[in-house]
């Protein structure tokens, strides 16, 4: 028996056949999204933009299925027919605006150039007033809806993202029947569903990111939306009353798709969920242990038993129950950049390639902590926790006529490490258990610098997912649990996922230092940032912000 | 009638022949010091040290006075008879320590190869620790000390260095007879001096530098020299008992240097002064004007009559009656990096040469002000005025993922105007009136991006010396009046300095957007400069730069 999973990334999607018995990867294919600028739709006005065709999708879903498959043929033994399921994680919150027969607008003429038309891509920032006002307007009159996502409403999430479309292209917001996440949109596709409201909805997407509750009976209602805007209070009946966890199906492949995949009819389709959630099942996520899939950004996701009380966090992103493991409290946290920034330093600013990115970590490698003098914010892209503030900027201190680029790229990496250990503080303040830490990403496995560098900021040992690809394992995982090949998703975990032989242990030394650069990181942090309020020099980055737009 | 001024830099010597009449500039000769890069000798282990050997002073003297002769005698109708004085201008301060003959330490056998033993080049930081004490110790004992250089002893400053000598390297100090600073010392060489305590010593270093006040009698006390050191107490003996302004000789051309460089002997050789002293008188500085000399560093020099009151100015490096001109005081402030903070981002950080410069400076004029939403602090090489604290250290905030080498390279031109502007308004807040700015210096005639973003932020009109040898000019001109070619410096200097044609103005909309600016600019010069109580993050660069040594 095998499952199939997919993995909707940034960029790219990749399929991956993977066996029930033991987690052994057959094989696998990546397909890279064919338009914008490696996939990604830009205003070259507004860097805040940032969309995705979803034509795109589809053409990605057909050809990393067949090429999977095609190589998975070549396996000894494996016919597709031994496929049981398959499990879809994708970007989020990255919705899609959709007609009554949940078809994309972007596919139909009249919207194909339209970018508001398009895929919202999770890491579009052009919503950040409306995610300020739906902040405001929460806490003045639901602050239960923001307390468990920080108190803070995010401008990469659903509804900024919908009111913001409402404001700048009210057509498409009136031509759109509904709006569907792209985790749940392509498993409704699998499954053939042409009405939206019949498609199954993630609770991952909808918890996180559409302030979805059983508490307060699903999505928030009209009565709240209506302040927003009226519109907004009559789009939530095309929406859905119910979100479900990965116990729950999608659906079954329709005859269709089977066909165009080559895949048998009928097997059971994984709800969708978000990569890094899957990818913390692939990763072996369970109590204690926090998951980190450290990319282009970061993301950061732990489980605590939903028969335990979890209080609010400040700045955590989401807590949401059976978001990531059913019978489990899902919790999440991220970096908004971390790779990026790296790439930002040698590609843009330095303007060097793979081969400089090479000499830089070798030349970082050889600075001891505290030698270069500098200390940096990793704001670039904003920050998502704990400060949960897209307009949050970058700085560099500590700059000497001496100073070098690989100086300020370890200072760079370092950075990010002590965002990470900001997170990870403030889940245990808040009594989250956190007594391992499982990495995963290309950077994860491809950097042992920064690994070394995160165990001794973090002093935690840092581990490495065993599969290079966790996100569509963990898809592939939930697949399995749906269709009977293994009784629950520990039993599952346990089978199909594992650990790389290489950690990195805290070096006592380093930490010692690196204690201090913390202390001096969590000044500026708080300074900048608005949580010192005696020192408070939050409005500056603002500021530079309003003169630049 | 013509004079000879010579202008000793960080990394040569210029040797110019001026005809006394109109200040015309018959020939110039430019020579490189031969030792240490670029002719700063330089330690790997630290980079705050600077040093310089004094060999290269009278190689470059001969050569380039030879040199600049031979040109010269090309124009028609000159000889060197018609050669009336000598002026020199040097850096400073940079004091020399020297045996009881006047002969420097390093130009004998056994002090050869010693660092110590060298001239202590103006940018050389080692005595950071001394400066902090020297503060500390004036403040308690004798306040007046300090109240005209900003309440600050600076660690590039004449008893800083010489105490540092005496704490790291004993028998160095022990060997030395006396320390002369450079501008004291090569007129001295020219004159045959062969005493130190017959050196002719300059009101401009003493004053500026070396606590020197007719107020208090002269150098400070033995009694609280004996505080830093005994052995302090002991050297003032062994300095000197008055300085001079420039209505004073240095001396009279020994024949022995008349031979060696082809000059009549007997002809009256000026008081030294600093470079940027000599540069302001050949920029046509006079009350009102201040002048700008924008190089590596800036010096910022303006002039009140001494028939006035001038307060005390928290922060202004010297208030010095005859520092510059004879009958006023001389008020010295300064950038301790401008230049060299742009070489440092375009050679140093982002490996270019002098096409990137011209590259990016060619981006960065196409970016409007404020459009990068960067901002920056100019403290690469620490803050000379208003904060006078070398342990400051430059900063980058406002970083995206976006942001390019150009807008970094702009914004660091912005943060040298913010710079420039604390300095004026310092000086206007304090009754100084500054009704036009002269700049002079290779940054100033070549880089008119610089010049107008200077105009818009300080809102000041740039103007621009007609001498591209200011200082060398300005030694020329103190020379002539000595001579007895003019009857004071007010007529030499309406005879003998000019302005360029071009001017730049301030743009009412750009002056809009770089106020706001510069009150950002101001709330993290004070938070990081410790100006700011109630928000004050001044130990974070000295913390880090504890962590670094």
């Amino acid at each position: 028996m095998y499952t199939l999973g997919l993995d909707y990334g940034t960029n790219s999607v990749r399929a991956l056949v993977v066996r029930c018995a033991d987690g052994a990867e057959l094989a696998s294919c990546v397909v890279g999204y064919p338009s914008g600028r490696e996939g990604v739709l830009l205003d070259p006005r507004d860097h805040h933009l940032a969309r995705q065709h979803p034509g795109d999708y589809l053409f990605g879903l057909e050809k990393s299925v067949r090429g999977v498959l095609a190589s998975a043929r070549k396996v000894r033994g494996f016919t597709p027919a031994q496929v049981v399921g398959i499990g879809v994680d994708t970007t989020g919150s990255s919705p899609i605006p959709v007609d009554a027969r949940n078809v994309p607008l972007a596919l139909g003429a009249k919207w194909r150039q339209n970018l508001h038309a398009q895929c919202w891509l999770w890491k579009d920032h052009t919503s950040h007033r409306e995610a300020a006002r739906i902040t405001e307007l929460a806490a003045q009159h639901r602050p239960q809806f923001i307390a468990k996502c920080g108190n803070t409403y995010s401008s990469e999430w659903f509804w900024s993202k919908i009111w913001h479309c409402r404001q700048v292209a009210p057509k498409v917001f009136a031509a759109a029947y509904s709006w569907v996440e792209l985790c749940d949109w392509v498993p409704a596709v699998l499954a053939g569903v042409t009405d939206p409201r019949e498609v199954q909805r993630g609770i991952c997407a909808a918890g996180h990111k559409a302030l979805y509750s059983e508490d307060w009976g699903g999505l928030p209602d009209k009565e709240f939306l209506a302040l927003l805007d009226p519109a907004l209070a009559d789009l939530r009946d095309r929406l859905y009353p119910k979100a479900h966890d990965a116990t729950a199906s999608a659906g079954r492949l329709c005859p269709e798709w089977a066909a165009k995949l080559g895949l048998p009819a009928g097997i059971p389709i994984a709800i969708g969920e978000f990569d890094v959630h899957y990818g913390a099942i692939g990763c072996g996520v369970a109590e204690g242990t926090l998951v980190k899939v450290i990319g282009t950004s970061t993301c950061d996701c732990g489980v605590v038993s939903a028969q335990k009380k979890v209080p609010d966090i400040p700045g955590i992103c989401g807590i949401v129950p059976g978001a990531i493991l059913p019978g489990f409290y899902g919790l999440e946290a991220g970096q908004s950049a971390v790779g990026d920034i790296f790439k930002w330093w040698v590609e843009v600013v330095c303007e060097g390639n793979a081969a400089r990115h090479a000499r830089l970590t070798k030349e970082a490698a050889r600075l001891r902590p505290g030698q270069s003098g500098l200390l940096a914010l990793d704001w670039q892209n904003g920050n998502r926790t704990i400060l949960v503030d897209p307009l949050l900027t970058g700085m560099i201190l500590g700059c000497t006529l001496h100073t070098t680029q690989a100086e300020i790229y370890r200072a760079l990496i370092e950075a990010t490490a002590f965002g990470a250990r900001a997170i990870i503080e403030r889940f245990k303040e808040y009594g989250v258990p956190i007594d391992r830490v499982v990495c995963a990403g290309g950077i994860a496995e491809k950097n042992p610098l920064l690994m070394q560098i995160y165990a001794d900021v973090t002093g935690c040992t840092m581990l490495v997912s065993g599969s290079s690809q966790a996100c569509a394992l963990g898809s592939a995982v939930s697949a399995a649990v749906l269709a009977g090949a293994h009784p629950d998703f520990p039993t599952a975990q346990r089978k199909m996922t594992s650990l790389k032989k290489v950690s990195y242990r805290p070096r006592a030394a380093a930490q010692q230092t690196y204690d201090r650069l913390y202390a001096l990181y969590r000044q500026l942090h708080d300074s900048f940032g608005g949580l010192n309020k005696s020192a408070d020099l939050s409005r500056v980055m603002k500021d530079l912000l309003a003169l630049k737009s």
